[in-house]
């Protein structure tokens, strides 16, 4: 056997289905051997007593993306890499987002402007289709899917990213033809343009109201709808960031008729609620948590759960959408103050994923550490075509490795984060488990909550067809 | 006891819930005695042998709408009420219908002017919104919800007639607060726009492809989306013609969910099916099969009949909506010719609907007499604001009565029938069971087959509040 | 028209489906006119301001049962037809209970004995089959069925009453060959006496542990293997006295499935919970609440009342059950002290089950009038095969008519019943509606709580086929 | 790295969740490495153009058992060891099973005097209780968990092996308080008598009536109460060899109340069916088919398949219980000819089990390789408590491989089985997927068809908890 450039020896190595303590040696970026006692390495590190995960796959981040008028997320790729780095992850998959009236191809290619020499872990982007032009569906899709772009993102709300429903049903036809994955955002936009401005009538425009204006009848809807269209179509889906029981109901449903309808949810929907956007009094420190859908009972906390343990989500990701306080809080964006309908969504995310799905789910015994792993990193991998390069352990995977500490005790703080957000929404929030070493193709880049690699380590991938979309896979 | 002017002397009177061997005695057009042995009478019927229904309610019929360039229905009122006396009903519900550009009041003046003294039975108008604009929201239907006009039907199809979901919640919202019913069509236009042209592109241009281009899926999709707009908004809904297991399927749910939801179905879903649309050989013949829902499977059909016995379905209708063979197949409307598109939506009905639901419900051992007549009479009386004055057999209800022969077995024909259309769906259908005499009012205006009252007799009736919208009711 | 013994005048008169204000007249005890402005009557009652309703049938009673070792039930059948009477019913339908060793018609007839004479209003008897021997299934069954004993229960608990799966699937069978239908006790034998006796190791012997003894998965895995037994055999199935969420969704889903499963619920699982049982401090003070099945959880009486709401439940019944209160808590029977096992199971409803139903689902808003009548009347004598004659107000009924002060407020005391129990479950329980006059075969049989016919008024009553075992019925 | 006795090399290994291109390394028994260009191995296997799976674990088989008087099954642990290797398995899991009359301990040590010397794979033992007395429950069972046989099944059916409802509970009382896993047969036992004998007294004695004594609904409410069972109890449960829809939908129903209950299911409801059993013409050829649950519809089949691809099957078995033509058909047992109730119960299948799933669903894209992996192996290790020693690859495990060619052509056929039956159900099946070289513990013990091992190389496994038993596992 040849030597290896890396040897992480003796730590309980863990995949989507098994474990063994044994050692995983890396040559050329990828892990070419699973043995005992593995020797002859130009750098061995030491895991006793902890576990070798995968690195994580975080299939939904935005990163760099303009929101709204004067704002533009709180992360450009270096800082969003760097952030998930420390947070375990080796892989993430930000979105190019098509502003109306421009080209598919010229917003790829200004996101790997922007990508581009920054990125301290490897990216795949997913486009979000914002205007169903004949020469988008036609001509630049198609082209793109070829060239490894194999899934993209629609708007079932948002005024400036809402598809119509003949436009969704088009995007899906595109997708069947080309085999590729459609993601959808499943909140009604009549409906919920109906709530706000019944809700602002009634003067209800502190943060708080965000929740009730879009209540999970909404997402039901959206969520049956958007199936429906997949249906009609003939092509797979994948439901993001469900948040309610009714819509997972709806997804489970789906499935019960055998259509390949598939989920996501994020650590948001599992550990925050609808209270938390009443802030102090019902004002705007409410705003930090405000994100789409919105938090909503612990009754559908408990629903997700479920959902997680019985296998109806298939990924589970960050939804990372950062801003900075003065910008959700309004005193950089003063429209923010006069309507809940002006604070930017999302929140961030990227960084304490892992660490809040590991403890309130492996630490608290509701999930085995083998479905942690397929719901964070295996499972990302095969959803979007880049398995079995990224997401396992295995001998030819890129050596893509994160070394976790099952039983250390951390407290989720802003300073101890990296993300460009200036507060995180768990601030305060306990955990047991947490990521110590991240090993990004052979290279470690993050350790002990510092970077140790570089920007330019990263480069973007281009992907293969879903399994989504292949027979009995 | 004060004498009458008509005694229904020793048939079995049948209400929703009871039967009773008695006579039923008439004073001045109301019912006034249910008794035995009642004497005293300017007239007698001896209905001895036969059954006493209260007289046929058809919430569900179109007369005298345009339909599409150069289209009327076939019905006037004239022909349409003596269609229906003839099929032993006694009050049909037609609509005004909104053009869009008009206002609400004037389409309802219109429709009275072409109803008024042509009516030999009672009539009631729903209204049908295809322009919800504010004038329409805010002030014409509250007027004209005051005013007697109860109940309105939004559509979620066709060109000149469908709102968008933002219009429809704005209905809803008007309905909510002014106490009216809210009747759907549901099927959603921009999915059966896209299946539409798909055919069409790949030359499937018959009349056949109709039903195919317009699946179950996407009734059931704008069902589900109808319901929950209605459950946002937070007021009942009545879904017309069900045509599917899968939309039922919807219903039921939403009715397991403690909703407000209620359905209607009809003839043509019970006993015609996708293929009867093939015609001869996929030819234009097949066009006298052409509505909206399309028939379907014989599967729907068992699904449809099972919600009938165990109480999903509220209403039993018609949707009577007659077109002259000439036109669906393209004689005087060539379009018809180039595409299903263009073929006229809707099947002639007004005066089969009783027998054939008898035959194929009471005389098949699926439903009861009385469950006949709740589906038939009396739940139309009572969603529509129009009980206790019409839909059943009580003391102080008006005169209105269907005999029926229960025995009796009869071949449908056209040649039998007095309906402005030249053809009937049901050719050659036989059943067993048949209205002999229609009294409304008091009035015998249909006795075996042929017209007995006069095109006056009838008279537009001001509704009530819908039981739907009663507590406890 | 002939003269009237009885009119009961300007009432509301309302049956399953319909109101109507108008006269009711009698002759010969039955209904022979209901008409406006009745006049030459014997005697006429002022009904103005009143609701007429058919008199109350309740078709589950127990009366002067041996109830285990020297304890026979509070209620001869001299006071519990008073009770009934004086709570608005005309007809109620005890049980006629084989003691092992013992034929069915010996059991019969020493039933009739008790209640020769003694009975105010009329009844009709179940029998319980407790020893299916081959004469019974073979000889004594079949010829009560011939006989007008239409229906039996069976229980699947009870040391000795509890029929094993064969003899249950024995009696189906005789209940299908000779169109009788059978009702079910669903909580399972041998599940119950392991928890109980689990519990009495535990010490836990106080009446409240009765509810942990029998919790809703027991009665629902009862509920399930009846439905599959009735399944098998291919015969209707009443389950009476349901009580909890999870056996009612087994009663939807079996309906879903078209089968021909029916429910009956009581107001104890409306309006008492198993903290009910505690007593005063776990003392044997709740042993007043002991029934079987146990008083559950407010959520369970929500899907009651939805349950009730949406047509799941065909009838309403009281379940009664009377008992001294030195029985239940243990004076005159020391052994219930040692374990809630002893403690007699059974509660007094007779002369409440109707002013607490209409309380709670009229006045509250939950049920219509209609609705009440049909599951506390009409459906009672369909399902048991009493309609016509029985449970409705229709020209050739029994005149069996209770007024009823739908306004009327009163609070439930034991001093103002009639009942043989020493106690009411309902003491204090505020009501809205009340019935103020009974009317059975044209005799006044109680008034303004005042008993005011005989004994000897009421007869036992031969039974025809249930509409269960009819179609389309 | 220390030299190996064996590497596999250049195959596809194939996990539960992963596959890649490398070499196995193995010593000792066991793989002690995973990597590209292995090298110093005593033997090596060249694997190119095969998959190397993880051998087979069959959960599910009768050895040597008695059934009924006078017959035994067909194999005996060398027979059936034997062909479970041939057909590409590494470790079977017979039973040992207890007479009435008879300890369990003598059980199991009567059952391993027969397994000594004679296997040519590992075996571990599961229990049948059919004599659940207090020393089986109060001492033998709790000792035998202890040593390591971590599962028992319960019959709810058959003359000598049904347990009652009390005795059920009490055996899932004792797992839950030993953490041991409970299998269980269900079908109900007084049902199918009594359909048994309706039918033997119609004349219906030939095998094709062993169908429909034995209905889906027996099965549907023998595994509800199971799971009610176990739900009380509070332990979960496997509900072994499901053939029905209905039986799968109780299971479906359970997992979505968060139950923690398991399913099986096997090669014969997925492939034959009721007709089957008609043999030639309703003769005696059909006794080949009878096995109970029996083989049903082919839409039964559909929803098997669709419960396997949807996740509600955790393990896929054979239910091996081999019988000689002569037995079953009644030659050597005249007995079968006078009833179907008389025939030997049980199909030989642990040959077949594995090509039969793989042809099926793998080869026509149903299931991916990894689900095969995880369906006959994986699960079966997990389950009953022998991973990460078996079912799967990994470094540390066991090196039970199979090394499997996905594209080989077969056709089955009694002459090429090493089974003790005589004849097989599959007789002419054609598959595509066949095992070419099983490896037991890093012995070769079967290639191409021949056995090369040994009778003496298997062993018993002592087992642990299963993973139904461990938070999140």
């Amino acid at each position: 056997m040849a030597e290896f450039d890396l040897v992480v020896a003796g730590g309980e190595v863990i995949t989507a289905s098994d474990r063994a303590r044994c050692d995983v040696g890396v040559k050329d970026g990828r892990i070419t051997a699973l043995a005992e006692g593995l020797t002859g390495a130009a750098r061995t590190i030491d895991a006793a007593g902890l576990w070798v995960l995968p690195g994580g796959v975080d299939s939904h981040v935005h990163i760099a993306q303009p929101s709204g008028p004067g704002i533009t997320m709180a992360d450009d790729f270096a800082s969003a890499t760097a952030a998930a780095a420390c947070g375990g992850n080796t892989t993430v998959m930000p979105f190019a987002l098509q502003e109306r009236g421009h080209g598919l191809r010229e917003t790829v290619e200004a996101y790997h402007a922007k990508a581009k020499g920054n990125c301290r872990i490897d990216v795949s982007f997913h486009l979000i289709i914002s205007d169903a032009t004949p020469a988008v569906l036609g001509q630049e899709l198609p082209a793109l899917v070829k060239a490894g772009y194999t899934s993209f993102k629609v708007f079932m709300t948002y005024d400036d990213l809402v598809l119509d429903d003949r436009s969704l049903l088009e995007v899906m036809d595109v997708a069947r033809r080309e085999r590729a994955l459609v993601m959808v955002h499943a909140e009604g936009y009549d409906s919920l343009k109906f709530m706000t401005e019944r809700l602002e009538a009634e003067g209800k425009t502190a943060p708080y109201w965000h929740g009730p204006s879009r209540p999970d009848v909404i997402e039901r809807e959206a969520t049956h709808r958007a199936v429906s269209h997949a249906q009609l179509v003939g092509t797979p889906l994948m439901v993001v960031h469900v948040s309610s029981r009714a819509a997972m109901e709806q997804i489970q449903w789906a499935k019960a008729q055998g259509l390949p309808v598939f989920a996501e949810t994020c650590p948001q929907y599992l550990t925050l609620t609808a209270d938390d956007l009443r802030g102090l009094e019902m004002d705007m420190t409410g705003a930090k948590y405000v994100c789409s859908p919105p938090p909503r009972t612990t009754d559908d906390q408990a629903a997700i759960w479920a959902g997680i343990e019985q296998g109806v989500f298939t990924t589970f990701s960050s939804d990372h959408a950062p801003f900075r306080y003065d910008d959700v809080e309004g005193k950089l964006n003063p429209k923010a103050r006069t309507s809940f309908r002006w604070v930017p969504n999302g929140l961030p995310g990227i960084e304490t994923r892992l660490p809040i799905f590991f403890s309130e789910g492996v630490s608290k015994g509701r999930i085995s550490p083998e479905q942690f792993v397929a719901l964070t990193a295996t499972n990302h991998a095969r959803m979007y075509g880049l398995y079995p390069k990224k997401g396992t352990i295995a001998v030819g995977a890129d050596a893509d490795l994160t070394l976790w500490d099952p039983h250390r005790r951390e407290t989720i703080r802003q300073e101890i984060l990296h993300h460009g957000a200036d507060y995180t929404p768990w601030e305060g929030f306990a955990v047991t488990g947490w990521p110590v070493v991240t090993i990004a193709r052979g290279e470690v880049v993050a350790e002990a909550g510092r970077l140790t690699g570089t920007p330019g380590h990263g480069t973007h991938l281009a992907r293969g067809v879903s399994s989504a979309l292949r027979a009995g896979a």
